[in-house]
């Protein structure tokens, strides 16, 4: 039986002040959810809602899952309303939950697909329709929503909806098999168990976890078993025999993350080994050094281990998101900083590239190269990214801290201020810092009486030398599963300084990943970098950088709402102009030049040009 | 009006003695003929015509053009015949050839596909289904076979079915269009015409040639016009306006070729501006270093400018002895020497590359890196490539030398006697050099009685510092379309000497080639090298060559029938040992290395192991 380590703490405990995250966060409220719903009322999201609303069946718009873009954007607004109650979102999301409960059935059914176009089709496609995925994040967004405004018009929406899928699916007499072809309702029954107390949405999400694997599809389908393999929906093997994560790369990550939610509950440990297994394979041997999954278009997932292309990365946003959300999951329960350490990587670089600095474009497939034509786009037909990046840069503050009743763990590094009651007292927290583009991490603890409790700081696996110091006083570091631990009786004015130095660095892949080998990618602090080729003197395509040159960051404060730049030397092929109509000559010597590269999170906010994060190295 | 420059030398005029070309070709003449007529005696091909020579219907094996195969096979033992009358290949010849006699039909039809399996499909479907490609194998086979033996049995086969398709194609009353969907009755016709004297031949090679573009194929399969490309079977545009080498590779170069013997006969501007404008495509965008065409296996042919992958490179075996055909058909015509420089890049790496030292293994598909896994073998279901090598092969001599009434030109440097009639006197010359290992080349001239004529010394482009001696005095170079001309009246015991420094090189390729950026290839004298792992002291994926390094080159006599190695300086990756369970790690210092290359014709000669010609240069 294993324990959960910590808990998160909530964001509604966490000011952020950070001057790096903070106008992303302001952005998202301002910019992002406006255009979010505006664009879900135009591409027809919410008038398919209405729709069902009015018991009409015509007229229907888009795929089959559209309402479940809609239940992120909404969990992303509740989570604006929870720091912000008086945002003007308040009033489309109340017109919203209002058209839900017109258009939920009297059983407690509700899918505009289904209740519009297709009422006698209703769970008869399990692998494909995405029904009980749609539920999942209508069950996310009302706990979201009845935690951060203490309204329950939508968690009542929400448990009907619950209660209504458990009398259909489960073990029981008059019970039917089955479970969703892309996970999501499980972590979310069992978030509405945590929100509820109510047990059977635990033991739900349980019987769709522990079923997967069985090949469901496979009958569902009439496809024999010889012919049927199933790893794209991840139902391969049982679920406590995967080795690697294999098929759509989030569906993996959202299964894996709604397993860790039941080891959390449970504490079986079969289950965590898997877990651990899965996961070591998965940053070990199939995470882009941006911290985003799934290498490939074709199922929008994996292949195979070390095959990670960069001009054909799929990286898609919703996956970085869905490895974020796994990450975290596994880092409360096991209290090891390794998954934070996996988790900032994707937040920084991954995911955060998935919407542009002016928050209303937005990345669908992330590639690490580019030859200028790969661009955000303000929707998608499929816009499951949009509002996803949303929620997530809307609930951040949920994502920095964790304790349990003695200890405090201080995940990301964003400057803010937090409370926590730890060993029964109230204990605030101050945490200054220019984290990413600087490693001094200040914290002043501020408990109202002094309190004892154990203080973890991550320890950034990218850092080499981290260096800490209690009241001013240089302190040997104590590690605890990647952390700096500080045990003491904490009184107000007590101070701690982390030090990160944070120089730029050339990194290599392990030789057996192809696509990367003699090539190197520039790495500071938590972010990647990337090459555009607007700010490189000769076309990106004849530029290399020099493996032994040195590297120097610089302050941008005007470039891209202020980067820190990472320049060095590099080499430059003779452009066309010097060959004529060759197609073969012998080696003529390259030319001595300087790059210039920008954090991989802001490519593609200027005008069009090529971009790599890999680069040949000479 | 353009007049031919050039005819070549007949293989009948010229002794080969070469240290690097007579194993080959006794290994050609004892291994690969008896290995090519058992296979097409297994596989079908004699069957097939036996099938027809009776009158039956059934048991037909392979694929429609399986008489091709034979007749390229016997061509290549028509020229073997010629320098060795007493050949035991001329028993199953002769065999072959009374099979013919009684297959073909008393209005000189001849394909046993048809005869056999469809006889009511005849000239049905000629886009796909090679009928006049067949015929214009045995045409060819024909013309060698009379040249080199004097018999006229096969050539009356010949020309009664070329008279019998004469019958039926061609622009006047009662002859219908048409043209076959892979070009090569178009050379062959105008090969027949030119050993019989037949204008008819001619005329009809021209229909074809001209016709072509006309877009018959989307009349003969019903596509509309607006659908219809036609690019891979060059009928795209009309024959004049073609600006790129496009489609199917083989049928591309024979197409070329044969409109290159048109222009030759008939001094036709307009067709001679069209080859020179490909041509220049060909060589200045479309060709591998190693001297072979055709990008891709999808259509075996043309991409688009610079897309030049290596381990996807099909460069079929095929494609380089189609590019022969056509570079030393433009060489004649034109007398330049640039055309016998492309001729040589294809004969000595790409072409020679599509036997097995042994003489019994084939490559139809010759990459430019392999995992380990590409090998040769021993057939092939479309077994194109096998007999198209050995009648190179079989017919080397024939490409050594080139003469007009008082020229004569020396296009490549193969130890050899050559007879020849110039200004009216016979006229002998030996040459004696071991090129391409050593770039030293003596020339004994030996005229029956002083005669003048100019002798043309083809100055290799690959060569940067040729230098010349006449009777042991160092001359200077009189260049002449890249041959250095000596006009003299020549006496017995004349020597010229050529010295053509042939150091080891690194080479670069455009910088719009993507896949090659970055990287170098090995060239010394003619031959490009590749490294292959079973020489290297690491795993070839782990080695790059410094791009600063010294190359050294060694003869190694037991090595691959002996061949000059290029070593020099290269940098190794820490092995995957060095990693541990890591993905991405700052950059580890490359340690330094040697490595040894071998001449890319000799690769997959020994156990399997990975290969690579371009290597990345740091």
């Amino acid at each position: 039986m294993i324990a959960r380590k910590a808990r998160a703490v909530p964001l509604t405990q966490v000011e952020i002040r950070d001057q790096f995250w903070e106008p992303r966060i302001q952005t998202n409220r301002r910019i992002t959810l406006p255009h979010l719903f505006e664009q879900l009322e135009q591409a027809g999201n919410i008038p398919n809602l209405r729709l069902a609303a009015e018991g009409r069946h015509e007229s229907y718009q888009g795929p089959v899952y559209m309402d479940s873009d809609l239940y992120k954007a909404m969990e992303a607004a509740a989570y604006v309303l929870a720091i912000h109650p008086d945002d003007p979102i308040r009033k489309p999301l109340d017109e919203v939950i209002a058209i839900l409960e017109r258009a939920q059935t009297p059983e407690g059914y509700l899918n505009s697909y289904f209740q519009v176009v297709a009422p006698d089709k209703r769970w008869s496609n399990l692998r494909d329709w995405h029904e009980l995925y749609c539920a999942g994040h209508l069950f996310e967004a009302a706990v979201a929503h009845y935690e951060s405004t203490g309204s329950d018009r939508l968690l009542k929406i929400a448990t009907r909806y619950a209660d209504y899928i458990d009398s259909v699916f489960g073990d029981a007499p008059g019970k039917r098999m089955g479970y969703c072809g892309h996970p999501e309702i499980e972590l979310a029954l069992i978030r509405l168990y945590r929100a509820t107390g109510e047990r059977r949405y635990l033991e739900l999400a349980r019987f769709f976890l522990v079923n997967r694997g069985r090949k469901f599809f496979a009958q569902e389908h009439h496809i024999p078993l010889d012919q049927y393999d199933g790893s794209i929906w991840q139902d391969n093997v049982p679920l406590a025999e995967h080795k690697e994560i294999v098929g759509h790369a989030v569906r993996a990550a959202y299964l894996f993350a709604g397993t860790t939610d039941l080891v959390a509950e449970t504490g079986d440990e079969t289950l965590l080994r898997m877990l651990l297994r899965v996961w070591e394979n998965t940053v070990n041997r199939r995470t882009y050094i941006t911290g985003g999954i799934g290498n490939e278009a074709k199922h929008e997932g994996f292949t195979r281990d070390y095959e990670l292309p960069n001009r054909t990365a799929y990286q898609e946003t919703c996956a970085s998101i869905a490895l974020i959300f796994w990450a975290h999951r596994m880092g409360l329960l096991l209290g090891e900083a390794r998954f934070f350490d996996a988790l900032e990587r994707a937040l920084y670089n991954a995911a955060l590239a998935g919407i542009s600095l002016s928050g209303n474009r937005f990345f669908y497939v992330n590639p690490l190269e580019s030859d200028g034509t790969h661009h955000r786009r303000a929707w998608y037909s499929c816009a499951c990214c949009p509002p996803n990046i949303a929620r997530l840069l809307a609930s951040l503050g949920g994502y920095l801290y964790a304790q349990s009743e003695a200890d405090f763990w201080i995940n990301l590094y964003v400057e803010s201020r937090v409370q926590a009651a730890l060993s029964g007292h109230k204990v605030r927290l101050e945490v200054l810092t220019e984290y990413p583009w600087r490693g001094v991490v200040h914290v002043a603890v501020r408990p109202e009486v002094p309190t004892r409790f154990g203080l973890h700081l991550r320890l950034p696996s990218w850092c080499e030398n981290p260096m800490l110091k209690v009241n001013g006083v240089p302190t040997a570091l104590t590690h605890e599963q990647g952390y700096a631990v500080i045990r003491r009786e904490w009184r107000e004015g007590d101070r701690v300084e982390l030090h990160l130095p944070m120089e730029p660095r050339l990194m290599e892949a392990h030789p057996q990943v192809e696509a990367d080998r003699w090539q190197v990618a520039i790495q500071r602090g938590p972010l990647i970098y990337c090459l555009e080729g607007c700010d490189q003197p000769v076309p990106l395509h004849l530029l290399a950088v020099r493996a032994e040159g040195a590297l120097e960051a610089r302050w941008e404060p005007g470039l891209l709402n202020g980067v820190m730049v990472v320049e060095g030397d590099a080499l430059a092929l003779p452009d066309e102009s010097d060959w004529g109509e060759m197609l073969y000559r012998p080696l003529k010597p390259r030319k001595p030049a300087r790059f210039r590269a920008i954090p991989y999170y802001a490519w593609d906010n200027r005008e069009p040009c090529p971009m790599r994060v890999w680069m040949p190295a000479v």
